[in-house]
This record gives structure tokens, sequence and C-alpha cells, in this order.
């Protein structure tokens, strides 16, 4: 492809992409698509000779998108949101053009540097305390095994291997932190879920019990994961008293807020990080719910060098003569060569400024409280959890009918037909073993009118005999 | 940013970026960036209100562009290049508009789909045989580590977690391997540098030698890596001697063919696979020399339930109805999140076609053996060791000079030349102890006349006296 072909491309991409975002709301959220189709749609090898931009560009159309879920539709209420914004989308642009690759500082010193100013940017706006350092991880998975691994290695470092580590989170917490645990190679029996309390925040109390426990039969507590919005449910866990008791413990402290950390860029919800200056470690997405394109994960240590004992590499052919007067964030993770993804939080930051991400956090949240008042109103209907953040659990329970599989599959019906509608995407979750509708708004372009669509749904699943086992798909 | 101002800025970027690969071979390589310049230029703090794109595309131009080292410049010479084409940004401008996130099946079943049809189009490019499954991680390292982590709980579940497990790749191969196996928990005496060959291979023979002594100690050999293209030379690990060995020794054998796999998609470069087949699972880069954006790191695996094993987590949350027909990647993997990769590689795969990419890695090998020609020519100049790929690893010797200090230091003045003109970028090495530069022809653009003159830059620093300490910088 010339450069002239190239140019004109890049217009019909640019064209292509502003008419998809104008209309992603037309399109069925969830696509249709059935297991293998899509591959069965394309042919068995790659090509020989090269295609024409044309044919390929009219297969994307014609296969792919067909096979997308549209996760930037104003109707989507799945999982949590991954964000996305206008400006992040030119940015990411430019840093497909540019393909710079920021493996050391010198590699690309503005990669570099300009992570570390729109990190220090974002950390001023959610209000936590200088001396963290930050990172782009691409997912908070990835950065919760960089704080285990790291809370490993400082354990193993006191205590000789010997003995058996732990490592502690609510039983609410996320699943990446169990995995985080099993991949840094923690006995099983090491790998603790602590309980919760009615709100489904971790208990503080039966952490230190759990502790004191384990510090009994001699086991070492490498490691314990706070969580600021838990993914069932946006549970907030108690940071200055779980910081506190891991502090006495002498366990690494990390704080997953990937969602819930987003909020506190609006001072009424800034006490959700209460006690966050007591943590090692803390990710943040501004990928779920600041704007930027997916993957920004943003990782903030409080001592580097501790980060650095365990990621540190420098083979001879990736030294530079400024490695002694820079950073460089190869050896802040698990990945060498690392993509310029900084510029989407930066112009994002700037794009919107504090009052803009302010502006869009209340509002989801206004939203997500508007549901919760509706589900509270309504007979029948159940609240299953706070609504602290974006995110409202629901169910509902037909007179009569008791906790059991049979108020499961119900629920599960509604969920169903609320999806089938192709308007709206709700995902599911179980809390205390209830199957459980999640409603998370958290789409930059979702309004009250798609959040009243979503009830208006609900509400028509059961209306129409979901009760019946109508056989809705 | 309204939808018709998004509109108007796209094609804004699409022409910057058009604009950009043009003229990216009139820009110095290397940014002349201070550190802590780009820093110093950004303000102190994010705005309180949104700005305007055109300040901040102003300050993109004044002062992050200045601070970029244009991998893309057709001088690139330094350690490999990440690549980039003109089909590879379209998708990538389309993945960033689409922003859909494959955590499951379900949230895009094409992207999915999609993985599956270009990873098994490459596989067959490359004459991997049939059985090997893949899947898209970020980068090599991250495969490695992958790789590592599932052969260690292999390990674990065969013999109990009390033996010291082991872990073999040659003293030559890449850090990223040296650092798995130390964040996989091996203890450092577990991991082991096997000796390498006059051509800086791995030594077989050695290598049987060293499981039999560990064996005999009763540790558990739990991965051995071979490494098709090392970092420092593109050295080839023969593939079928080494997976014999490891096979008898009952441990997963990982190729990190991240560079040189690359080159099999030329039928007269497959013989560096010969023996791939004994492979458990085996890693090749297309952003390194395929053409595709970084980042696309490719990593098939024989066996997918015993990666699983390691990486599969399923909260409620996350289940879908779909999950019994389906691959669900985020159980491949360290990431639960996962952008959509597959469209670039598969739109250069199609725009490129088997031949097109033949040409590519021909025309690279052509060039990297006409420079080594003229090292081997010139009197005074050595080359380092042989010249399979596109890599040459050579050195100048002054008459009486001997290795040392001073050999070093002159030839570490020439690198420093040449990279001074801005011309060409080439980055350095040490083999066997001795400085060592490395001129890596990978770039897409990159043309014999820009060869050429890094070989007129490298006899020019001679004769302009960097023999003389110069001091040129």
């Amino acid at each position: 492809m010339d450069h002239a072909e190239f140019r004109a491309r890049a217009h019909q991409m640019a064209d292509w992409i502003a008419d998809y975002l104008e209309t992603v709301g037309d399109r069925r959220v969830v696509s249709g698509a059935r297991p293998g189709e899509i591959q069965g749609a394309l042919a068995g090898g790659p090509p020989e000779q090269g295609e024409a931009f044309d044919r390929i560009f009219a297969d994307f159309e014609r296969v792919i998108v067909p096979g997308l879920t549209h996760w930037q539709h104003p109707g989507w209420f799945g999982y949590f949101a991954s964000n996305s914004s206008p400006p992040s989308v030119l940015a990411e642009m430019l840093v497909a053009g540019l393909a710079v690759n920021g493996i050391a500082w010198q590699t690309s010193p503005a990669a570099t540097e300009l992570e570390q100013v729109a990190l220090d940017w974002l950390r001023q706006l959610i209000g936590l305390p200088e001396g963290f350092h930050g990172v782009i991880q691409d997912t908070a998975s990835t950065a919760t095994l960089t704080a285990v691994l790291t809370a490993r290695d400082a354990a193993w470092a006191r205590a000789g291997r010997s003995p058996v580590l732990s490592c502690y989170a609510s039983e609410e917490a996320h699943s990446s932190v169990f995995k985080a645990a099993r991949l840094a190679g923690f006995m099983p029996e090491g790998i603790r879920r602590v309980p919760t309390d009615a709100a489904f925040a971790m208990r503080a109390d039966a952490l230190r019990e759990m502790l004191t426990e384990d510090q009994a039969r001699g086991w070492v507590p490498a490691c314990v994961v706070a969580t600021v919005g838990t993914t069932s449910s946006t549970a907030l866990d108690p940071l200055r008293a779980i910081g506190t008791v891991a502090r006495d413990a002498g366990a690494f402290f990390h704080v997953d807020a990937a969602y819930g950390g987003a909020a506190a860029v609006a001072p009424e919800h800034r006490a959700i990080l209460d006690g966050v200056e007591l943590a090692d470690s803390f990710v943040v997405n501004p990928h779920k719910w600041l704007l930027t394109n997916f993957d920004c994960s943003a990782y903030y240590v409080r001592d580097p060098d501790l980060l650095m004992r365990s990621f540190a590499a420098l083979p001879e052919y990736l030294k530079t003569a400024a490695d002694s007067e820079v950073v460089n964030f190869r050896d802040w993770g698990i990945p060498l060569g690392r993509r310029f993804r900084a510029l989407k939080l930066w112009f994002v930051l700037r794009s919107y400024g504090a009052e803009g991400l302010r502006a869009l956090v209340r509002e989801h949240v206004r939203l997500a409280a508007l549901f919760a008042g509706w589900v509270d109103a309504a007979p029948e209907w159940q609240r299953m959890a706070p609504v602290p953040l974006g995110l409202v659990c629901f169910r509902h329970v037909p007179g009569g009918m008791t906790d059991g599989p049979e108020l499961d599959a119900h629920n599960r019906r509604i969920l169903e037909f609320m999806n089938a509608s192709g308007e709206v995407f709700l995902t599911h979750t179980t809390l205390r073993g209830r199957f459980t509708l999640r409603l998370a708004v958290g789409q930059r372009t979702t309004e009250e009118h798609h959040v009243r669509r979503a009830w208006d749904l609900a509400r028509s699943a059961v209306a129409e005999g979901v009760r019946g086992h109508s056989g809705l798909k």
C-alpha cells in the first residue's frame, strides 16, 4: 500500500469510525453470532498473494462487525464498562501511526516522561498522596499479579523460603487476586478468603483473627489485598482498618481500586480511599470509568526499588547511556516492550479536565441511584446490595418464591429476556449464593432514558410471563 | 467533543499520520531530549476545565513529537525492529474506534474467532505443525512467563512441591527467560544457563549433562527454553537435539522464536524450526518482523488444557451461556481484559499475503548479508557472529589493539558517532565479553542505501579520528 492509498484509506477509516460512533446505539448490543460462525465464514488459510484493501474491508464489514458485541453502546450495563471517548480514540490513532516502543527511556523519552506526568496528574485527581509512583499496566489483573509477586519476594527476603506464605483478600475480591496468588506460587492453604460484612466489605476484625492464627502456626503473611468497589457489588473494603492490620502483621498492602478508584475524582466520593496512604501499591483503571481506551491500568507503588527488585533485568543489549538518570519502565513489570499508552490518558485528562471527569462520575452515580430507587419502590423487586457507586444489584422475587434454583432460574430468564431485546446488555453475579442481576452504569453515552428502558424491560420480562418458563433465550 | 468535531479531528489525525509516515525518514532517528526535559515542559497538574483540542494537539507537536525516537525510520537498526505497516495502522484505527473488549467469547465473538483464524494462518505460514493452538499475548516476555508458569505447575503436579525445580536456557537466551523463572519462584540455583558453541547456540550435550547432574541430586527439571534467533546475535539453538533431551528428562519444552520465527515464512529458512514439533509451546512476534503493530506476540501451545490448569479462573460474574462451546482466551494468560489485536494481524496477512511477507524477510536477510560482506572484506573490521538472519554483529579492531576496555571504548565511540548522525540508530551487545555493534535490518522501509549509509558512517567514525578519543558523544 503506497503513501497515497494509505492516506485515502486512513480518511476512509476516520469516516467509518465517526459513523460507527454516531450510530452504535442503533445496533443490537450483543452479537447474535453462533459459536464457530465467524471462523466458518473465513477462508481456510492465508492468501498466497496480497489482496486489495477493498476486499479485506468488505469482509471486515460483512463478517467481523456483525460478530462484535458493542461495548460503546449506550445500553451497555454489563460487567463494568470498557471506556472510550473521542480524544482517547484520536490519541490511539496517533499512537498506531507513530508505532514507537517504550522499552527504555531512550527509545522514546516522551513516552516514558508523559507516562510519569499523566499518572501523576491522575494521582492528584483522585487524591492519592504524594509518594506514590505510577506506571501503566495493561490490566488490573496484571497489576495485581505484579503486586503479589513483589510482596512474595519481599516476604522471602525477610523470612527465607521455608515458611508457608499467606495472602489475604475478601471472599468478594476479584478472581484475579486469587489467580495472582496461585501464579505467584502460594500454597493453596495460604490463599485466604476473609469473610465480609452485610455490605459485602471485608471484615477487618476477621482479617486480624486470621492473621493471628496463621502467624501462630508459623506462616508468614506476605500480602493483604483490599478492594474498593468489588466486581459483584462494588463493596468498599475499609482501607484504614485493613491497612492498619496489614501493617501490624508486616504484610505488603495492595489496594485493588480498579473500578472504584475512579469515583475519587469527585470530592464527595473521596472517602472511599480513606486510609489509602497505608497502601504499598494501588491500582485504578482509567479504561473502566475515566474515558480512556482499554488498555490503561494505572498502577502506583510506594517504593519503586522494591518493585524493581522483583522485575528489573538489565542485560548488556538493553543498557543505555541515560540509565542512571531516568526511569526505565521495562523494569516496573512483566513485559519488556511497551506501547505508548500515556498519550490517550493525557488527551483525556486535558480534554475533559477535572470537572468533566467529575461530572461523568456524578451522572453515572445519579443514574444508578435512580434505578436503585425504582427497584426499592417496586413490589416483588429486591435490591441485593448497597449502591455506593454506579452498580445496582437486584432481582425479582415473585410472591411466595423463596431462595433456590427456581428463583435463580426465574431471574436468569429475566436477564435473558432483557438482553434478547438488543437494546441493553446486563450481566449477573451471585451474592451469598443468590443469582443477582447487575446493572452497571458506566458507558460514556448512557443517558437517563437508557436506564429507564432497562427498567421497563425488566418489568416487561415479568409481565410477559418469563415467570412461566417462556423459553425466551 | 461532539460527533462533528470528532469526525473533523479524525481526518486531521489521518492526514497527520500519513504525513508522518511519508517524512519520518527525514527526522533524526533518536530523540535529542535530555532527561526530565519533557516533564519540565508540561504543566504541573491536570486542568480544572477541559481544554480545546487545538491546544492539546499543539503541545503534542511541540513537546511530545520531538521527544520521540522514531522506530519507523528506515535508518532503524537498533535492538530488533518494532514493526508496523499501513494495513496494520488502519486496523489499529478501527480497533480504537470499536473499543471492544475480548474478555470472553460472548463479549465479541469475532474478536475471539478472528484470533483463532489469524493465528492458525500464521501457524501455516511458518510451518508450525497442526496441533499447535495460538493465542495473542502482549510480548514474548509475557508469553515466556506464561510458558514457565505452566511448566512449573505441571512439575508440581507431577513431583509435588518439595524438590528443587530447575529451568534451562542457554547463556545467550533473552533476559526475559531468566526473569520469568525468577518470577515463577524458581530458586536461583535452579535457574541454569547452558553453555553455547562457537556460533552462540545452546550445546545439547551440555544440556544433557546438566540435566543428568541435576536429576542425580533430586532436582526436578521443569522447563527447557530454546531460542531461535537470540537477541545478541540471532544464534539458532538446535531444536531437535534440545527437544529430544528435554523430552527424555520429562521437562516442558518452550521455544522462544520471538524474532527468528518470522523467517520461517520463507521455505529456505524453514530449517531453523526443525524439531519444533517436539515443543510444548512456541512464541513468535509478528510485531518484530511481520509488519504488525506492537503489541502482537503469537503464543502457541500443544495442550490448552495444561495452560488453562494454570490460568483459568471462572467466577460467577464471568460465566456465559456459551462457555461450553467456545474458547475464552481470558483463561489462556494473565490479563482478563483483552484488546482486539487479531484484526491488525489479519489485515497484514491478507494485505501482504505469503509472498509479500517472504519478500520482506528475504530482502532484509539479503541486506544483512551484504553488510556482513562489507565487514568481512574490510581490513581491521571484524564480524563477531554468523549472520543467519537479519542481524550483523561487528566491531572495529585497529592494528595492534587487543581485547579489553580500550577496544570496547573505541567501538562504543564508533557507535556513538554513528547514532549522533541522526541518520541511523544501532545498539550494542557483548559477545564473550567483547563490546559488539549490532546492525539489525528489520524495518519495513529500510533499503540498500540506508544500509550502505550505516557502513559509510561506521568507516567515517574511524576515519574522523574516533580512534583518538575525539570525545564525540
